[in-house]
């Protein structure tokens, strides 16, 4: 018997203690983000490490860049130097659990709904990105003893706050970290059960914008008329971001966006969507159309061009308010940028709109935040090949292409540090899964397919670039 | 002696009597709003009903109609039945202190400043306009045994929350609170030190505004682009209500504005106005410039026009804020009326405007608040030429006729129920009180000129409605 097919084997059989792992880790809160317990993402640092040495891993380490959370590393090169390497990122940080009354159950106590699908923080993103890995490759070293090739193993402690040591981190580990090719998590299927190799992500922009109109909130009779007040000079300045198509109205926004060829737009066309389902999944209330620019199809605006929202947004809350002019207003705009954009010109060009022609002449500060560019590769190639080989046979269907809206801003740095190896971003989030939402959810058979895909990988990777 | 002469002399004796009663009562917290203990608005209607009696006032009593906080009645009728009687209106109850940590001194621990003012909740508003003429009041009283005329007192206690039970209250007690003249406190001194007769008060109309786009929030960089959100459309909805000359965008708000005629254009130009020190009192930041319609004077704006805020704004706090689209956002809107104005015909035309054309169709839906018409008066007659004289003896300077930006609800059904008696709205508000704000405060030489004021016209008023 073939040693894919003993591994496919082992798999299905032990596919009950995948599960069991992933509940396992998903009970700790390993909220990277400030005023959550650093502890904890610790604490999953180290479960992480101990399920590689279950798996069958070696010199598996916590690593420790400055006061970053841990990184976990590991590696298995019994394949020798001849045999080609690839290089496994994942991130076990998971996103703050937002509010605790949305949960239908409570964040970090999976269960398993009558859907079919896992609830609970941090399952899609990014726990079982790295645990369909590592059942993949336990099932081959448990029943051949060995993997068709090398592998290292990168499972980031930081990536919901920016990954902001990662570039040190591989600057430090760059020889140790050295691949032929590298499979990242973390992004998603177009559909459930729809296997998607993702080709392109946007950039991001976030800009904050204080409005202060006031030193402290004065009554609205007794001033209101010839006094400027911060929250209504920030409703006009946020009025002005969108023209009255529903496209950006911040000048110079859309110069760098490259124009997607006949070809590309073609291939977009013959995606499936289905639009009333889009809207479920988005929970876009009944009755209210697409954003964005008219005459572009959805997955073009999705991931080919900028989009702009008000992500944040404070002031006086209506329950405080007792008819005073507002002082002070704040928001946060972000924009996600289309792949080839300049994320550096667009966020002056976003500062430079807002701090434009402020009204009344109020005081208007922005303070900028993130500046990523997007990211995109031509998806050619024997590793290309050998991805959707295995995405066919884990899932039983041909693989598609697609771009991702979201932006992973770690992954620009991380091929250009590793050479331009190709890079295959394969995940396993889906439209209903609510990612960085509450009630973040994991469809188990997906996860199940996406371990499948995994042990082809191994087999298919080694023979296309042996 | 004549009694107005022994009247002020003890008034002067026994002003440090009428300044401690004032901090003893303004640590009482009687914040009538919701969510704050109606206990307190009980101890400041029982603390009031006390003073009533140590005053020298008669059939003293705390009222109550149906759920309402507490009001309190006094009256001396002493005077005869062919003597005049004024009715005299306060509120006891205050504001919510706002924000503990901008308050310099606590809320309600009353502490005079070297500036001569008094800081504390509700020092100014209400709870000087009620102890002045209960010093005034008890001069009169302990020195002359007797009042030039009857007095009636009414002291409301659910003023800050827009007096529900009062057109209930005047219609119970119509006959007890029968007088020929009203003198209202709660009203404003164009400049400290400046006595002035308020002739008109503006409406006021709020209307909550809410947009829902989607079920919950989701990642903007997976939705972002085809997927409207709340923050964006509540921006672009807001956007509108000001043109690009900064007056109301909103149709219909100007129809029904009374244009003042030249004389009354002229007798509010010849007011004294300072620029400097109204925008510094207003608290406006450097380099803004005044806001509302262009070619109209400051007083034009702030009295005789409509102006439009945004009081309340809500949706995701940037702190919570986690690159998400919006699912919802809410804002309150708030427009000051001309008076004159019909308030219910321009609610309406708010709510219409507000709802008209969600931008993406998403769910826009309204609440509507309070909808009071403004209200003035001709200042004519004897009533009114006596309380210039009083005001004049009271200030060493001559009254002042002015507006009021603000809105006092219950000016027009009291003089409505009183069968239109003239009404003498005197208050101790100046510029820098910052009622309703953190760090309320009372000019103490205005509340020893007011109350001398008051000796003056009781005799005054006696006179000359004789």
């Amino acid at each position: 018997m073939e040693g894919r097919t003993r591994a496919l084997a082992a798999l299905e059989r032990d596919f009950g203690r995948a599960v069991e792992e992933l509940v396992a880790l998903a009970r700790i809160p390993g909220v990277s983000a400030p005023g959550f317990d650093p502890g904890e993402v610790a604490r999953s640092a180290e479960a992480v490490a101990e399920l590689c040495r279950e798996s069958g891993l070696q010199q598996v380490e916590v690593v420790r860049i400055g006061d970053a959370h841990p990184y976990v590393l590991a590696e298995w090169l019994g394949a020798g130097p001849d045999a080609p390497t690839a290089l496994v990122y994942a991130h076990h940080d998971v996103q703050p659990p937002g509010r605790p009354g949305r949960w239908q159950t409570p964040a970090f106590e999976p269960s398993v709904r009558s859907d079919g699908r896992l609830y609970g923080r941090g399952v899609v993103d990014d726990k079982a990105g790295l645990l369909l890995h590592l059942a993949a490759l336990r099932a081959w070293l448990d029943t051949t003893g060995s993997l068709p090739l090398n592998v290292k193993l990168l499972v980031e402690g930081e990536e919901e706050i920016g990954s902001g040591h990662l570039a040190d981190f591989l600057r430090a580990c760059r020889a140790r970290l050295d691949a032929d090719v590298l499979v990242l998590s973390d992004t998603a299927n177009l559909e459930t059960g729809l296997p998607s190799l993702t080709r392109s992500l946007r950039g991001m922009v976030a800009v904050d914008v204080g409005v202060r109109a006031l030193d402290h909130p004065i009554h609205s009779g007794m001033w209101g008329g010839p006094v400027p007040d911060a929250a209504t000079a920030l409703g006009v300045i946020l009025g002005r971001l969108v023209d009255e198509r529903g496209a950006i109205a911040v000048p110079g926004v859309y110069d760098d966006v490259p124009e997607l060829s006949r070809d590309e737009r073609a291939a977009l066309e013959k995606l499936p969507f289905d639009e009333a389902a889009f809207q479920r999944d988005a929970g876009m209330t009944p009755g209210s159309s697409f954003a964005g620019e008219p005459g572009r199809g959805v997955y073009e605006r999705l991931w080919h061009r900028p989009s702009l929202a008000v992500t944040a947004l404070e002031a006086m809350p209506l329950a405080g308010a007792a008819n005073q002019l507002i002082a002070e207003a704040r928001a946060r705009v972000g924009v996600r940028l289309a792949p080839g954009q300049d994320a550096e010109r667009v966020r002056d060009a976003l500062v430079a709109f807002l701090e434009k022609d402020p009204p009344w002449g109020v005081q208007v500060e922005t303070e900028c935040g993130c500046a990523v560019p997007g990211w995109r590769s031509e998806t050619v190639g024997p590793a290309f090949d050998a991805a959707r080989r295995a995405l066919a046979a884990g899932f039983g269907r041909d693989a598609v292409e697609i771009g991702c809206g979201g932006s992973i801003p770690f992954v620009g740095p991380f091929v250009e540090v590793l050479s331009g190896a190709p890079a295959l971003l394969l995940g396993l989030e889906d439209p209903p899964c609510n990612a960085h939402g509450e009630n973040e959810s994991l469809d188990l058979d997906d996860f199940r397919k996406a371990a499948r895909a995994s042990v082809h990988l191994w087999a298919e990777l080694a023979e296309a670039l042996r």
